[in-house]
């Protein structure tokens, strides 16, 4: 499990005064990215050297709303991963992680720099060692 | 069913040369506000009125990319109105909708300006009606 | 001098309950790419001959504000063009042109895939001669 | 003069594989508001009080790319405030500072939230004063 922290922004809010939905979606990605960096596999490096881990699907449930001048608090979870499918799950929660305002999912394969699919088991070994150590 | 035509900005690609995913949410709502005028109740119109229509859920799945130079197609279909709760569903093709890019959904409700949930059956028949003939 | 409509949507608003101030710029390249298709020059097919046009400045002054539920009208005018540098000016009208909301600039090169220089003048003569007979 | 960094994200690049030029005017903003909690005037809190400070002008000239996996570090200054307008510059660096990539200013007006033009000076002292000690 990862958590990410990211201090709302005034040009995420949108006329209903809250965040504008489609951010969470941007949120999860930089929650993604922080754990990357945390396992020791940077994802500009990953891309580097040749590995692109596109989205396949993403969800969002909003059940809070959040407003500018917050800190929301991002946790990750590494819900599968098959040696070439991961799937992730995220929540979104206050900043002392006492109120749940939106969980979401996403999941993603491996390709390579034409967009063919690749298995990080057999080309990216390091990279699939670590990313089974974080399945939960 | 509602078609509505997006031409892709550049702003919308990212670095891996595609439309960022986070988009197509965005381009969901575009289609959902484009279908609120053409069965005669734009958007800004009811929040003008006092309604607002919060996004509870919303997803996406990938399943061809789509780039910059691009039209595409985006078809909206209500699958659902239960007088409370509003459940679309999307299509994201091609400009000839010959290839389904992305499908997905998102999920509503009805609320007033202070965020306490209200029902059109019961506040605003006109627009009770007009949803309850777009169901598909 | 080239005319683009944009219809403001949803998530280009924020808490202001205005449209948040970047999205002028990313406006001014939906203008930008509408006046290279209509002088028969896509921006997507350009950077697919090699040529890349990358913002050197960008500027906007904003004059009154636009809301969602509006269209706009966004005027392009090529204010220079050296052979190796172009400046655009652009005018955000409300729909009517009747009131100026917002009026803007930018600057550009023209590089190679590897962020080279290059001049239109010198290597892409179609495109440097529809340039110049765009100039005012 | 205040510091502020920010972790480039996957989603604020574009297809040139650098940092789309609009997401600079943002990154102003994140940084105006982080000055703004240094001063212990949260924009949030003064948004609450009934003071919102529009963007009147706003601008970015463009020396150096940014990519994903940098991080960089904005530079804001006041470059002047007069009571009733207020304007800041902006440099952003690389992470150890040792390369501009970007300036840039912007300017801005105090409003009441009917929009109506206020005064610091004479209706907020505390901020007033606070502003005026940020004067470079």
């Amino acid at each position: 499990m990862s958590l990410y922290y990211h201090k709302v922004q005034y040009y995420e809010t949108d006329m209903m005064q809250i965040v504008h939905h489609s951010n969470y979606i941007r949120w999860f990605e930089e929650a993604r990215t922080d754990m990357l960096d945390k396992i020791g596999f940077p994802y500009a490096k990953l891309e580097e050297d040749g590995i692109l881990i596109p989205v396949l699907s993403a969800e969002a449930e909003y059940k809070k709303v959040c407003k500018f001048g917050e800190t929301v608090c991002i946790e990750t979870t590494v819900a599968g991963y098959s040696g070439v499918k991961l799937r992730l799950n995220y929540k979104i929660w206050d900043e002392t992680r006492s109120e749940v305002r939106t969980v979401g999912s996403s999941s993603h394969c491996f390709v390579d720099s034409s967009f063919r699919p690749i298995s990080p088991r057999r080309c990216y070994a390091s990279l699939d060692e670590a990313l089974r150590g974080t399945v939960e």
